[in-house]
């Protein structure tokens, strides 16, 4: 069945003005590798993954799950499966030119953030679902919404005063899923370590395209 | 080169309240099929499509353009092409199963909204770019990366008081790429109509999953 929906009416002035400060909120967020060990309340986490939780999803299938490892024994295992992939990625699998354009970002196998961070979010996609019959039930577009929930789940971190980096492992999947017991429907798609700039991070010069190169107006 | 970073420091309960207020924001949102042609001042879309623009991407190759459609021929035209695809998509290809899961929603292939919408938001992902040189330049992982975009385009809009639906037209991407004379290298990935909702706008009474359901912690 259908409800009436409404929202708050802002008027125009304020309307440009929140508009004005969530940009200058969301140009604050960057990739931040260097992520202090201080703790951070996990009440934080816990509703940064519910804004997370309220993106669309194709035909309402909601088909995301987050596992938080905060366990410092697991952490140190994802460490060492992440860094021996990567290091086969970056020494064989990348490709001459994917490296040099990541040098430029000074990225390289060695993260130790991952040990560092107070949290590690591993996001995984649901390729299906079941239905209480057991019949697989199908998840239509379910690697774009995980991604859009990545999305919001940024901008809360950032709204909230973390940093993270935006990761996707290649070839770990497999290995982390089996690692946190996730069940077979559900790949990996990306691994955010979630915490406090540490004190000295920097993080690459880069500028990010004028509206002009990115909006066309018809 | 490598920069410095910092962020504003927040207290606990600051970042607390803070988490607590995004999550309200965010959890206020809902997919809205009616649209009211009330205008809307384009300094705010410009400024949704900023923070968009905001977002990580793969070795930060930025592979989006945002579409903005306020001309009425232009969405008549691309509601005449929406809506002749999606019939055939309900009528032949989606299969039985899935028009029952979206019936529930109430959707078909009328979209009035593309019509009565100020705008029409049409997002393309640049599948590659272009070296200075002319030489393609490979981007990683442009679907996620323009997907987290969106989602960040989401939470700016219902931040901004605005309301869209995320849709994926299937089978709409040649021809509206082509009305719209977008290059070869890019692909539509989402069409978001926007505006105010309309007076008796109604939404599907769905409820989301409660935290236990999409969040694990280790
Ligand atoms: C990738 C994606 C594709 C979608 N495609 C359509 C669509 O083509 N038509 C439509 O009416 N809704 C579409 N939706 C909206 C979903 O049906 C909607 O998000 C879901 O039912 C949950 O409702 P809510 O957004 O109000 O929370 C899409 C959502 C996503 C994330
Ligand atoms: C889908 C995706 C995958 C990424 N993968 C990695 C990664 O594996 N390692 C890494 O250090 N950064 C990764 N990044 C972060 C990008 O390098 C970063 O977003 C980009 O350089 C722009 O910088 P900014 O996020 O500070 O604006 C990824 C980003 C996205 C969106």
């Amino acid at each position: 069945s259908h409800v009436p929906f409404s929202l708050p009416r802002y008027s125009e002035a304020e309307m440009l003005h929140r508009s004005q400060e969530f940009y200058a909120l969301m140009n604050g967020r960057r990739s931040v590798r260097f992520i202090s060990p201080e703790p951070v309340p996990r009440d934080i986490i816990e509703n940064v993954i519910r804004a997370a939780g309220t993106a669309p999803s194709g035909a309402h299938t909601e088909p995301w799950t987050f596992v938080v490892v905060a366990d410092a024994q697991t952490k140190s295992e994802i460490r060492r499966i992440v860094e021996e992939e990567e290091e086969i990625n970056y020494k064989l699998r990348m490709g001459e030119k994917w490296v040099t354009d990541l040098k430029r970002l000074r990225t390289n196998w060695v993260k130790e953030y991952l040990d560092t961070a107070p949290y590690l979010i591993l996001i995984f996609k649901q390729t299906y679902g079941m239905h209480p019959s057991g019949k697989k039930r199908t998840h239509y577009y379910n690697e774009i919404s995980v991604s859009i929930s990545c999305g919001i789940l940024l901008a809360a971190l950032q709204n909230a005063g973390l940093v993270t980096v935006t990761t996707t492992p290649l070839n770990c999947g497999p290995q982390l899923r089996q690692l946190l017991q996730r069940p077979l429907n559900e790949k990996l798609l990306m691994l955010l370590p979630v915490g406090f700039p540490s004190e000295d991070a920097t993080v690459p010069q880069l500028s990010r395209k004028p509206l002009d190169d990115i909006m066309v107006f018809v």
